[in-house]
């Protein structure tokens, strides 16, 4: 995979599988075959390309979707703070448009996997056709509530995005390691609170929860100063260990 | 790699090729090598440990160290942002005590690999033993100062833990894939503001700076409210990339 | 004053000196006069309007002004860590449209005194009309740079919101009474160092600098959470004191 | 009262009705009241003093005090998100320790009230000695708990730091002015969740809570950074305004 920086700073995603049709003119299939990273390609109509490598940030960035996303820096503490890495094996509810399950492949690498859990037929399907068009390997797709129950065992982490992670903290329970982790992503305090008091009941062990605020900062007229504009608040994220 | 939980919820990390002695009695090398966990074994004066499986966070925690390590969230934010992940080439400076390398590893997998550079001797050493250590793969130690050049090309990512990072920017662009990622971890405004400038000079595109921000949320008698403690501030952590 | 709260939740701040027109109808001078908080006063074409006691921030919301206002929260903490009070005497440059002149005449009362500088005619020409319409009694306008001097002594705090208060460090100095206050309020880093280096060469105590972060949090369906939108950065407020 | 600064730069509060001692000497009360803002007095011993204006924060600073104290940055947005000002009524409970009370006194002045109730002895003892010694005379003390009722009306702003504050809801709502606000200090969520809901059941308007967060910014060897240390949380301010 290839990302594209038009003249105008615009980013496109391309395979190469055919020719690629902007409002800039036509690439042809071949022409993106024979570039690499570093390369300059020219539109049908002579607008000039710049090619460098595809991270999955320029592919989450413009691929379909019709939901909101988690935000890197929420899945960075997820992944830092839990220490998955390659080989683990991650499960996933609800995928979502798959944005956070490419997230996780990156990371869990050929010898990992995550199972990803949807019930909405809907975004399983978009879902899918992300995946698949994104080409990872170790991602398994489940159209499925996870409510009813997790099929993996000897899980590293149970990553859960739904209104109500509460009703999977049993079965998290069941899939994970001991030393495995359940996180949970929650908007709203009372549904952290009600998901770390079952963590408690099953006896959960560093159970924690983190709020992740980014400020960015800008240089105008060299000048420094953090942006007047920032995200005030995502979701509190939950963290609990299985321990014997 | 295992890590311990004994009753008062102190952890070891342990990895069996000895005998393991606490001030709560000796556990035996076998002992270590037939557990798994979930197992509970005994030392020789009765008290119990809980075995989980050790990640990375266990093991930096009681490892060797002799300077402040970066935080997860930092490195969380870098991870995501650049969408580094298995497979992937990075480039490190300086080592410090291994800790941020440790945490790269983790997430490149055996089929990637991260260089990492450090000047001074004694980090240099102390680092290597934990790397050692930890049985990681995919690490290689550079005991050179990185303002003389990065031997490495082809790279995804350059990350700069050191007083100058500036200082580096050639260096790093030489060294990157088109695509890939300079990100520099500065605590004063100033060292940020003069790596920009460096990486405007060098073209990089899609510069920004972000500083993340961890809120712990405590729940106390069945009442939430954010911790009273907070950290301020660790460092800013600059991005920039390369771009034909 | 009075505020008027409509069916649609508008505010009017209101002096009962003249009939007022709104889309709603008119309400008769006489009728203002009448009223007092609590009554419902009556539109000529029967639309209903609430009446309570005008504060501050309903008639600055409603004034006149043509720059950014000086938010709440960043007054709010120069009053309370300077101290400022009832008979108190201030220095403000610049006057913009006049909001915080007001904020600070509210709590330096009769007895106390604003003196506000603007060097620019428009501004001080709206500012004028603004504060004459509050109907306040301590403020006294100057039409004048402020770095060109400041007329007043014994002041207890200068505060300034201007592009460079380095440059009225040495007046504010010689103005100040021994435990007065310099404050500034400056977006940029630069301008907080620069301000921060004069007033420890004049010898200042106590210099200090805030960032405030307000967030605000909101119930949705009985559930709570911090808003998504959240005002990132407004100034850096330095505040340094004057000592023998 | 003057604010006395050793060499030390510790910082004493005195009103020369008698003499002072301190462990670098005594000063006699004659010296005190000859001396003014810029002075500089000796000790018996032939230390030197620095004399300066004292404010209120001084005086909070060295008070007698035996619980927490609200953080000017919160006592500050209340005063600014209200509008309150010289000449108001203000009704506070719990005293605590009168440094609230103290601060409130500051901005209403001579033409305004603050009257505050304290249902326990020890504190209530504790702010009358610390409000007297301060010298202001718009303080009414009720030694009462406030959930009996509030004794005064077409108040202002009722102020809350208790750990119920919605079982004042209906008796602030009575004894406000329309246009009044009503405000309450919570740490926890719940607390702030409960008590807006008690205004809403009151029809009170305009609510909001607020949290707010507070960075100091340093510089060391010129260069600078935010802080290491910051407080992550005081409490959730709840503002709701009385309208018919």
């Amino acid at each position: 995979m290839l990302t594209l920086i038009d003249e105008r700073n615009k980013k496109y995603v391309v395979d190469g599988k055919k020719d690629f049709h902007t409002d800039l003119g036509v690439i042809k299939a071949e022409d993106i075959q024979n570039s690499k990273p570093g390369s300059i390609i020219k539109t049908h109509l002579g607008h000039e390309m710049k090619v460098i490598k595809a991270n999955v940030n320029d592919y989450i960035d413009v691929m379909e979707r019709r939901c909101t996303i988690i935000l890197p820096k929420d899945i960075g503490i997820v992944i830092t703070y839990t220490g998955i890495g390659c080989g683990d094996k991650v499960v996933e509810a609800g995928t979502g448009a798959g944005a956070t399950t490419l997230r996780f492949s990156r990371v869990l690498g050929n010898e990992g996997k995550i199972y990803t859990y949807e019930k909405r037929k809907e975004f399983y399907e978009i879902a899918k056709r992300n995946i698949e068009k994104f080409g990872v390997k170790n991602v398994v797709m489940r159209y499925r509530d996870i409510r009813d129950g997790i099929i993996e065992s000897d899980v590293d982490l149970v990553f859960l995005d739904m209104p109500d992670p509460w009703n999977v903290v049993e079965h998290a329970y069941e899939a994970l390691k001991y030393g495995g982790w359940f996180v949970s992503y929650s908007p709203y305090v009372e549904q952290m609170k009600k998901t770390r008091k079952k963590c408690e009941e099953f006896n959960f062990s560093e159970i924690f929860t983190y709020e992740c605020l980014l400020r960015e900062m800008e240089i105008k007229n060299d000048a420094v100063r953090p942006k007047t504009r920032m995200i005030g608040h995502t979701a509190y994220i939950t963290f609990a260990r299985k321990v014997p």
